[in-house]
């Protein structure tokens, strides 16, 4: 226990506060985190780390979910307005928005890296006087969008954690990766950063996210609860008739969205374990005399394992393919966002609920736990570091939350900001095998 | 032949192109003719015709397809401050769009009822320059909304009708009603109008339209190719939750959309004629990870004769109540707009046709024809004139079209309005038992 | 008007009853007509036609709904046990049995055809002493197969026809063949007659039919109430899996048959008249506990015209394998009956219904309509003859019934059969262009 | 350990096989186990033994899945043909064919029950060599049916444990009740023994099971592997019509099976663990070109738990009215059996683990086991006694299979009947509180 450690995060706890308050005010969509990730390169820039961005940590074409053109340059043009850096904004451009600082102790040791996550959901922030960042002036400035999933806290807990370990080097061995990540929401980010070999040299692997179900004071040090998951759109395109006079020339995309949709809803559950698919959004049809010429589906598959998503996915293909030769519509399947399964290594979560336990502001430190929390794309850096031989984990520091997330109200505790910040630098100060 | 009614209605000739062009310009959505409707009404008063307007002419609680309180009263203000007469306008608000104006001779003898319709269709009109309203200044100054089949000259040939025989009260027998409908787009507006009662003293009734198919010159007195039919606005309400936690909690109104499609489609034809069905338009959900709690389908029924029309559209409503059963929703169908079967009357045909032939203009005189032309609420107008015992007919002047009804590049070829008037007066003015 | 041919014709009526009962007693399949066309041949051969029977006339892989082998062996056992002539049986071995005669009166004339059906029914007859072959002892003595359709009485009728030809060879011109056709029922037979060329010299085509909806005394000479049709047996081979324990392995054939019937329900209608689709039979799966690996279908389309049933014909293979690549089955599609639209020949019609207006028992005579009667494979030889630019017609000479076709106590009135026998034979022997 | 008890069992051995060699070849349908239950009844009653049988032991109305009557009594005169005893078999008249047998030891004690099960399955037994029933001599002589899942040996431990304890009556304490079961396959008979309350005085159960995929050697002491299951028969019934005549009047019952089928396939999966839904059997209509008025189609729905059974068959029954409306047909669903969801007591698998351990012929004794082994309707028997406070268990004698069971080639290797005599016996013999 570092007596001097604790002395420094409380006199950095209004910087974290800060840091966390002006990106919760900016929120900005996966892939369109220009100020964000600006920002952060900046101050790891400042702070001594080696920082690289845009094209050197995102492999562009393994991008999932990319908005279009004019949606990312609407967005990088309001983030230049913003007065961030040009130097590091520039190399963001076209949606290259991941952040990747490196701290090089000079000494023999593993490679630790930490990863944190950059956006934002569209979703209308609270106004009401009991929401605290609408009461104290931080709340979303960009209208339809907000941090409402705490990846602001993520951001400054990143921050908070480049600041000790920049004063602290000489207490470092090997070295510590710090990856700042876009595009989380929707799974959708972390496969181009894998892409990129950003963890291929990485030997510990933590990812952090706040809140989830963990309370204050509680940190679960290797949450095994998501499950694999892949988003898919998929688009109908038929011919449109009228309906009433020559119906048998129409191709009807409506219809064979119809046929989709129940076929989809009727895969074989899978004995290996869970599996899940979900018609989340669909939109047919202009016009009520029309048939219609177009359909567009929005949906997800789950299983508990990545085998088990891979046979929905499949399976999913299959009926949509099927359902438009039956209808003489041509379907076209894009993959918008995947993660797989989730398993921390568990050497890795003994030592880092040695390593924390006790640290103040941590009251139960959990080891694995596999309760369902949704999808994660963290996963997908896990499971490249420990194909590679190296251990990895997914971590929970707990809050107490107003709202639950992906609420309008969401909120996280900002007293839990200090403690991931002390928690994860007493991890990569720690000496380890 | 009366020369006399020739040069008048060639000296009419540039009124009836200003007023077609200005209610082009200004195209009003059903329901919300306001502009057209306290325009047309006021022109009709000052000819000395006796005006009913709103309320007298108008059933509301059977209006269908009525827009929201929002868009009728913004409709409203925007016909007020266009300047039209406030005495009629005010008749009209909340939507009573309807104007009847009728011509007493003072002596005895049947009444006739000739209807045109007012209202414009959700279009974005052509800017193109080969477009002659936009070449010559008068397309619509309203985004989005058009007149595209054509009811801004039935409008026209209305006043040019009402003109001739305010001049030649003295040459009539009976009275002449003249009917201007609103909504007859979505085949809402007729029903109202009978409701109130407008046709129950007609005699002999002629609805009439340009175009639909008919060449220029061409006059087809008794058009029978209408189908009835049925419009229905569906919604399913479910229940939402996160598909990957909790799916069993769920109630899927897209899921439940999905079924009610592919049943709709599964209505087994009638021996007795042809039918249709169509979903036009399917929205449902809101998020990939969400069960859908909404879902929302525009469909249509259509039959060779309202019975088959009848059928289609209780067995949709069976179908669609039992997805709404098997998926644990509610459903709630709404029907927003219907006409019936079109059977024009024989001998009522065989004398306008007798009437109208050699005419200037009119080079050909088709008597009865079951071609196929979409669907029209006059039906329902004309149903209740021959229920009474009257003899009623839908008559299409013929025009020469450089693009489709309800294309953006539709137009009229003005020459055939006072061909219209000329026939319609004719017909008015001719002797008859 | 033949005195002597009337006076003839009832001599012969005890013969044609005769004949008919023998049959009626007799019921068998399609292509298992092996007694009903044995005998037949003989009795033609021994007035004197020219017999051609077997492969001569049938084109074995054009037959359509063929029985299984251990089925045509058992019937052509039974047959060849009931004493018919070996000499024409043999012919007819392995399903062969159709039955071409013709008589050559040496002058110059055209070819007349006449077409009658040789098959039963798979209906168990009515054993009621108020049905007239069970009264009177003709009944079916095989079980659960019937002449329930009246095409005993038609293949009397031909003998009728060919008895009274071979008497009045010499007043005849050009050529008469008198075709006896197998397995009409499930339109499975004619294509094969057509395929062997047995209409492609035929200059005047008829078929004939009792009953039909014509009352007793009423002829038409020109039934175009058929609709072209199409008859599909459907096979979907999957995977059989324990549903328990490993349903991801199973391929679902009963799941795929279910998505098949509704999507085959769902094909929108043409515009260019009526059509139908039916699934009237299927049968999947064994056991509750296992994902069945096997569906079977059978189904019709039926269209007002051939390219309308074509159409049907078409999506309906379109859906189904859509289904069978949505559920990773195989599909199997077998055409096993088929019959083109119907449209007899006018001047044809004209022709027959004055020769044989007039005639005893006929009371009214009926030229063309259009009145929906089901299918009818003689369409198909029609069509080849009106393509090589023949006439064609099908002729219904009226009968009282007791019972619907294909009902148990269905019955034909006896008394129509010389009233056919005469109308025919005044065909054959009016001379004609 | 006793030494007396092993050489009792060796010397009853050949008793053992050759009672289960005769019930190997008498195989009896559920409800139908006449002659092997009137046999076991007086065998257990020349033990001295108190049996009950027939209505004082199963609740006639309880009964699931039960024959037609004709099925009944045909089974019952065959029984009562092979000669064994009236005055048991007629006690089982009509279907009712459970034994329950009491040993009271006249000591105050717990009751401990053992339930074994009488009924065999709708296989055609394996003829080859290599099968040993067949080799053998005592392969069923019931063609179509056969012990394919070991009931056979089930019945012959039950009365060598009865053997057993009748001649060591003077070392128990409490009572000892043998439950044979009929109709297990199909989880159609415990409900009826438990609802005639034959457990209701039992404090401590254990049912039996050969094979089940443990190896010979192994006894799994605890095995809650099974899933909460119910069976359901549903019929659809509408209205027939000529598919090409008349349509419209048709109600379509395949059709809604159809509708039924892709709608049961897509109940959504429950969060608190598996579910399955299986459509194993579908029969529909008779004729290509009627519109079916009959649909038959046999379901199952399984659970990981008795709550997710519950809410697979509601929402199974909702989704089958739903498709019913729709299809304007009626639905009838009957429950044909059910089981519940099975948790083994922990202290009483302890208890028998212990027992048992090292006993001759067990080389490995496991207690709970999850891997999933299908349904079994023990389970109903087991919920009841543990609702009452009482323990319960079960228990898998492993024996090494030729064949899976409900396979042709099935068999049990005969060598685990004293196995598992031997074990149940001491368990029954065993002091406990």
């Amino acid at each position: 226990m570092s007596p001097t450690l604790a002395a420094r995060i409380e006199a950095l706890t209004p910087q974290l506060t800060a840091w966390r308050r002006d990106f919760h005010r900016h929120p900005e969509p996966g892939w369109c985190e220009f100020r964000t990730a600006a920002t952060v390169a900046a101050i790891l820039d400042g702070l001594g780390w080696t920082v690289a961005a845009g094209a050197e940590v995102v492999d562009a074409p393994a991008r999932m979910g990319l908005p279009d053109d004019a949606t990312l340059s609407a967005a990088f043009e309001r983030a230049r307005q913003s007065g961030v850096s040009p130097k590091w904004l520039d190399r963001l451009a076209g949606g290259l928005t991941g952040v990747v600082a490196t701290l090089d102790s000079g000494r023999p040791g593993p490679t630790l890296a930490i990863r944190v996550d950059l956006d934002a959901l569209p979703i209308a922030e609270s106004q009401a006087a009991s929401h605290c960042p609408a009461a104290e002036g931080f709340a979303s400035c960009h209208a339809g969008w907000m941090h409402a999933c705490g990846h602001d806290g993520h951001t400054a807990i990143g921050l908070g954690v480049a600041t000790l370990l920049a004063e602290r080097r000489d207490q470092l061995v090997g070295r510590v990766k710090l990856i700042f990540q876009p595009a989380e929401e929707g799974v959708r980010g972390a496969a181009a950063l894998a892409e990129a070999g950003v963890v291929d040299d990485v030997d510990r692997f933590v990812a952090v996210h706040l809140g989830l179900g963990c309370p204050g004071g509680t940190v679960l040090c290797g949450c095994d609860g998501f499950l694999a998951t892949s988003k898919l759109d998929i688009r109908f395109d038929g011919r449109s008739a009228h309906a009433g006079g020559q119906p048998e020339i129409g191709r009807n995309a409506l219809l064979a969205a119809a046929f989709a949709v129940t076929g989809l809803h009727s895969i074989a559950p899978h004995s290996a374990g869970a599996s899940r698919l979900n018609v989340g959004r669909l939109r047919a049809g202009t016009a009520r005399n029309a048939i219609a010429d177009r359909a567009e589906l929005e949906i997800e598959t789950r299983g508990a394992t990545t085998a088990i998503d891979d046979y929905m996915r499949e399976r999913a293909a299959q009926i949509i393919h099927g359902a438009a030769l039956a209808q003489g519509v041509t379907a076209d399947v894009v993959c918008v966002g995947r993660a797989v399964e989730c398993a921390s290594s568990p050497d890795w979560v003994a030592r880092i609920a040695s390593t924390i336990a006790g640290l103040p502001g941590i009251e139960q430190v959990l080891a694995h736990d596999r309760s369902p929390r949704g999808s994660e794309d963290a996963t997908t850096l896990m499971a490249r570091v420990q194909a590679r031989g190296g251990w990895a984990t997914y971590m929970i520091v707990g809050s107490d939350l107003p709202a639950g997330h992906h609420q309008p109200a969401f909120d996280i505790d900002e007293s839990c900001l200090p403690v991931a910040v002390r928690a994860l630098a007493e991890v990569a100060l720690a000496p380890g095998p």
